[in-house]
């Protein structure tokens, strides 16, 4: 058994509650302590970037519409966080049995359109996704490249179901400075369409891994996945790992 | 940043290529070179698995059926290699743009029922997942424990598509000696049904962290996962990570 790649995921204990307005990175550098190195990849929650950005809505200020009103009359949910799901949603994929299914206006399918009333200050407040992931990861290098002089890809998770398979797991939902997908064999179809078997979507592989250390999600906000040797890339995003519509068979 | 609760991945190098009825425990644990440890969790790609229990097809073998036929000739594939995703399917999900999304005889909703001939010796064969992954699992863990009296848990994985993003990532097909699921917060919603946020796929998530250092998926098929605090659970299997039917909203 090689050891010479082996991989490390190291949780960064010790961040604190974030605030709307707390600057997240200088958090983040604070609690790791100076063990962050060269070839690290940084996985963050999205929960506290999203804190940070203030992207927190106050239940209270939420008129729910009709259609909100329904559905949690129904399902015993509370409508006005049904009416912020519609809002955060650019189209409902299934919307049953109490389960909202949404695609986000970033391009996310997933429940709840990621508004999460879990581990948020306030009985009456939720949490929304940031408003632009990929912008937040790259800001995030950026000050962490400032403040460490180390460049290191930044990976943003949130936690989703998945079709068919029972559970959630930890996904990338912005992605800065790596390639989030490896393409090992390259090749196309006769019909020139990537073979999608030969892409596997490292990034989401990275978060997922991340989370074994963060525990219950939120306990540990952040992690470090040391010693897999990513492909560095400017231009790719989180957006790499969607479906594009015309190759989605389950819109 | 604490290192106290790190976890490791490691790759298990120099298992040789399987054929029907090599003993893989054997060939994995000489692989592994005694570095084993307790506490250990191994996962292994179902592609070892399922050559070491000779399941493999000769296409030369197969007469297609006329909807095999149709299809193929529609798309430029095999119509023998679509019998075969035909025959171990037990329901068709998608059947479109040359792509069969169904589920197997176990289950699984993946593309093509898992039937893969990359990196099977032969241009005329195609490797099937094994009959029962959990029972291969469950053989793998005991015959281990005989071998090196380490009792691990074992993750047999496969590499899925996923609705709705782009790329394969591994996930578990086959659990023996481990909860594959863990349940943060629990409770249950107004009508009685769990709260799916709340249940992790860790099982999952340590396919996904295994994947990492595989690399192209075939050329390192076992990792060790080390440092997870799993829950030893002999009663689970990766049934467990099946969406039950009626909560299925996708089938």
């Amino acid at each position: 058994m090689e050891t010479s790649n082996r991989i490390e995921i190291l949780p960064v204990n010790g961040v604190p509650e974030i605030h709307p307005g707390d600057d997240v990175a200088e958090l983040i550098v604070q609690a790791a302590e100076d063990r962050l190195r060269a070839g690290d990849i940084l996985i963050v929650t999205h929960k506290v970037v999203s804190k940070g950005e203030g992207r927190l809505v106050n239940l209270r200020g939420i008129e729910p519409s009709a259609l909100a009103k329904r559905f949690a009359a129904e399902y015993g949910k509370d409508p006005r966080q049904i009416e912020v799901v519609l809002r955060e949603s650019r189209r409902i994929v299934r919307m049953d049995r109490g389960v909202i299914i949404s695609e986000t206006h970033h391009g996310f399918v997933c429940a709840n359109a990621g508004v999460d009333a879990s581990n948020v200050p306030g009985a009456e407040s939720v949490c929304l996704l940031p408003v632009d992931p990929d912008a937040s990861a790259w800001r995030l290098r950026e000050q962490i490249l400032e403040l460490t002089d180390l460049d290191l890809p930044v990976i943003i998770s949130d936690s989703f179901g998945r079709a068919w398979r029972f559970g959630i797991t930890n996904v990338a939902v912005g992605v800065a400075g790596m390639q989030p997908l490896t393409d090992y064999r390259g090749g196309e179809d006769p019909h020139g369409n990537p073979l999608e078997a030969s892409v596997l979507a490292v990034a989401d592989e990275i978060a997922a891994a991340a989370e074994l250390v963060m525990n219950k999600t939120d306990g540990v906000p952040v992690a470090v996945v040391r010693g897999y040797d990513y492909r560095r890339d400017d231009e790719a995003t989180g957006h790499d790992l969607l479906m594009p519509p015309e190759r989605d068979m389950f819109r």
